[in-house]
């Protein structure tokens, strides 16, 4: 059950309205990675979670970002409401001024509607969790990129009490995983196919105008690493017997 | 620039075709985390991305999931062919059977079609190969039920051939990401509000019907974690002067 | 700012999943007139309310809202869990078997995902609660459905209690509408033409196989109304001088 | 059957096209509130209904409906045609300029695509005509809205046609309602629960920084209604004998 | 301006509603190339047209479609209606059950809702008709999979009208685009570069487990073509001057 | 099999960066008429397709789409790089320079995801010819747009480039559907009616405002064709003999 108290997790205040960037700061109320998505997503999660410790963090955390949404709204309606009446701020954001009076609306910066296909839910509890620290990471920088386009001192400080949350719940949902002692790379219960999986395809080659290379690095050499060269053209170059084939590997 | 070699990265071998079944693989088709999915996010990625060793893996894996994009078509295409006059799995098909006379398409298990809100793509190298882990977490999970799900020993095959490449994929993603050697939890270049950061907001509170608990864990104890109980009724129970309240902390 | 209870606020109790019923269930979780749709229609609307008596009933609502969402969330699970691991369910449902994992998400009962196109928010007062009156009915005659659908004597209990509620929230609107005293249609400031706006245009004429007829009603005879024959022809039919002409009407 | 006469049911003048306006006026054109919202909302209730007299009044509304989409849509094509060559304009809307050449398409003010998922048809009539009284009133404040962005005369002109045309509708609608004499809020067949109905949940409680309060109305006092306070705490509370339990009431 | 008359513009007969089929028929009523589809694409392209004669084929076209629309969605009404009670269409189609109680919407044979997304609009009339020619195909052979799909006589005629009349319009766009005589290939004003026009790059090579071919025919060979191999390995395979260079060609 | 070589197949040159432009250009990267819409609608279309022949050209055009949504994809991230830290581009474009840091993503110029829906695959290879040939045609107009809002002459260059390549497709495709040697207007199997086939309906009549006209021309005289005056009103005007009934036609 949810109860709802008046007060703003953190208190807004705005000196100077500011539609542009109003319209910039729904990315996080109606956006992708935004809080309504941290809250359903989380929250959705824990519904279906049935370890109950945690179910409670996710609860916790799902809960925590309704209360994000409400700040951004807040703020989001305060930099916005000019788009009701000034000419230029609703030229340049019609959806708010014609059909909101200047009111939000949980629209992305660009005027899409939230869709749940924001929503990572596996249902898989480790994987999910992974899903959420990916998550958090990315509100992070979203909020960073907002603080760095943000003029208004009051805006600035709410901001960057939810990008600091945004670190807390990384750190959280951090533990949670760690906490699982889940050996690494380990999903599901289906073990990958021995050797393949140590395959590394290096399916872009050559060098490009721009300075692109054909690099190796920790994630195709040294350790189990095999690397295989070009597979789509593993049949026609038979010459080239140094690579594993992978259809060998596979076909068995 | 691309090129396609008429050889199939895994070679697929179907002896019954279940539609039902093929339905289900749609979702690796053209579903949320899907190989279309995949293969946008680490190409979009990699054609956004300024480091030029780990660009270069990004494409590596964006073009191998062009490769398994086509596996799982094929595969899908072979179980859902009788779509195409049998009239029981056209009946549960309808938009494969009338639309696409027993081909497949871009769409999802339940016939959504793809969309790019699937895809998480920041322009934030670190941020985006955490997204990645994520993906392949899923994308791993989701193959694993396919393959629970199916009765057909050269499906399976293939699907375990796809599986594994997923973990492959995790690994070289987790040694990328490792290998810039960033401070754990640190996102961009804003550092959170210290003491803030270490806050771990109690949310969700009680026992429920179902055995629910309002649990500890390494998430909310031990280390620099202070818990504030309830932040909602934080101003009303002002005598609970255990928990640090979140507004002196935020609003200095 | 929210609070998370871990108490259901209607208990529920299933004796024998139907996953076949769980999927007609998701219609009031991430569907058009679902809990979700319900819950963000009137908290934003709330946040945007200037009226700050009915800013409180928005929120009050909104957020019981939410606390139906975690009911019919509850109930579909138990129903849909078997969805997870049987394979007839899983069939009919592969979104929630394959990737879910038998958990719910925001989709509705096809499977289409959860969006705010769905929500109805003006910023004008009056015409919001007029959505909200409408969405309450639509609400109410979907639960009645789904009880029609429903053997699970637990189950339809719970149902019984949400339609309940959406009376309850019908009449609250309609009482905190009416106490505006505003005068019968009027919206907004500007007057619609006079005339003009008592003139029922006939653009649908003849009698059809299927006993269609071309009618008289409260809402084209007596008081006010006059009636404009056929539009669409009234220049080629000159003669017909007993229609008023829109034209002449709405070019002066 | 359709028939179309090549007239606007209102005749269009523009003087000085206003690009900006023109991306304004589409929200009418391909947005939720807008023509072919409505003409599809109305026509399709219309073909589902079996009540032939207001059968004839949804397919009446319906129909005009189309015409007025046309009128917007050639009053829109008007005021954007300049974004086909002028780079201002192309830039602001390159949607319109790129992909449409200058000419309309099924887009709203941010060019989003026109989706069936604006609309609200139930297939139960009185409640259907709730949701057309409630999207009538929409469709008139947003005119309205355009109306007080407009500088163009005739555009005007055309705009107080259209908005006086949804105030028809809406008494038209209110009207077809009113003659099938139902009970105030008595929705299908199903009664709700006696007493809970009447419980309205203080869900949301305190004073905010704002001036938001914690009030008593119409909504919730007086006549039959009994307010029951923060419902998410009653188990806690369990001294508060004052307020009736949800759970009494409803576990019976 | 539209006008209705209540005739369908072919008279349905239905004997035994068959819910399966009707869920299949939505694929022509909400479906991507069904009859809105197509009512809208020639109306719109015709309200932004310049050529008289064309945009008066534009607008008779689409308002047949209109027509079509109600036949389809009357066809698909008769067959759905059972869902309203019957449990087991109902739990194959619960959208239309549930939410729509048994009444059609604008939905595609799997729920998912029309959007403008579906349409091909360009400004540009010979492209448009391009398309218009391509829409009627489409549209033809998804009828005759319906009457393939059907064992209702009445049904059948009903479809066999409609099937006839995308033919009809199929001749029509033909013959007016080829009555604009415009040179084979040439599209808008600005030339394609001499050379690099006629050549063919070859980018998917080699033979396939399943009888893929590396093919030539009159789309490679021939006439003015020139084939290139492999343009991804011209750099690399710097001997091979049998082919001409891309490079050579497009860098000048 | 795919294989990426790090090349462009066109290097592309930017002097001077043009967020404005940039952002007109995502048309093509993640737009409806697109390279990546291309790439897939071929390839797709080449998985299904059952005809060796033409199943290697459909491969070779979609591989080749791969490589030009590479191309615009390089061309708009230069374009679109100041978004990321220079305040008036952002607020034109917040999407890229929020969510996206400045990177490009699969979103039209409007900041639409890129959706399945914008697909023409039926499966039927002549008719997926003709959604090819209308697809180029298309594809190129929209070039030619870009090529004039363009002043970068590199920029310039590229585009040049890519909009030959449509034509060339469109060619191949031609060639392609000619050679199949289908009879003219044949679709499939089932044979139109005949003699209604022929019928061309005025559904539109009457002379409008702004020169619209009631046209003949090679679509609905000359030759088979019969006109069959306002269908709409056949029943009602018996007395008109002249024109065929399609009652009669089609009731037999």
């Amino acid at each position: 059950m949810y109860h709802h108290v008046k007060k703003l997790m953190y208190t807004v205040r705005v000196e100077t309205p500011d539609p542009a960037f109003g319209n910039m700061l729904l990315e996080q109320f109606g956006g992708a990675n935004g809080e309504l998505a941290a809250a359903m997503q989380y929250s959705i999660q824990g519904l279906n979670c049935e370890d109950p410790e945690r179910k409670d963090l996710l609860m916790d955390i799902g809960t925590e970002e309704l209360s994000h949404l409400e700040i951004v709204g807040t703020l989001a309606r305060m930099h916005l409401k000019p788009t009701r009446s000034d000419r230029n701020p609703a030229h340049a954001d019609p959806l708010i001024a014609i059909a909101g009076g200047g009111g939000v609306n949980l629209f992305n910066s660009q005027g899409n509607p939230w869709t749940a296909d924001y929503l990572k839910i596996t249902g898989e509890l480790d994987v999910d969790l992974r899903s959420n620290i990916a998550a958090e990471a990315r509100a992070k920088i979203v909020y960073e990129r907002l603080i760095n386009f943000c003029d208004d001192a009051g805006t600035k400080d709410a901001l960057q009490f939810l990008m600091t949350r945004e670190i807390t719940h990384m750190k959280a949902f951090a533990a949670a995983l760690e906490s699982m002692k889940k050996p690494a790379f380990s999903i599901g219960k289906i073990a990958p196919t021995p050797g393949l999986v140590d395959q590394f395809f290096n399916d872009s080659t050559g060098e490009g105008d721009y300075g692109e290379v054909d690099a190796r690095g920790p994630w195709n050499e040294a350790g189990a690493w095999q690397l295989v060269e070009a597979p789509a053209f593993q049949d026609l170059n038979v010459a080239d017997t140094d690579s594993p084939s992978i259809y060998a590997e596979s076909s068995e």
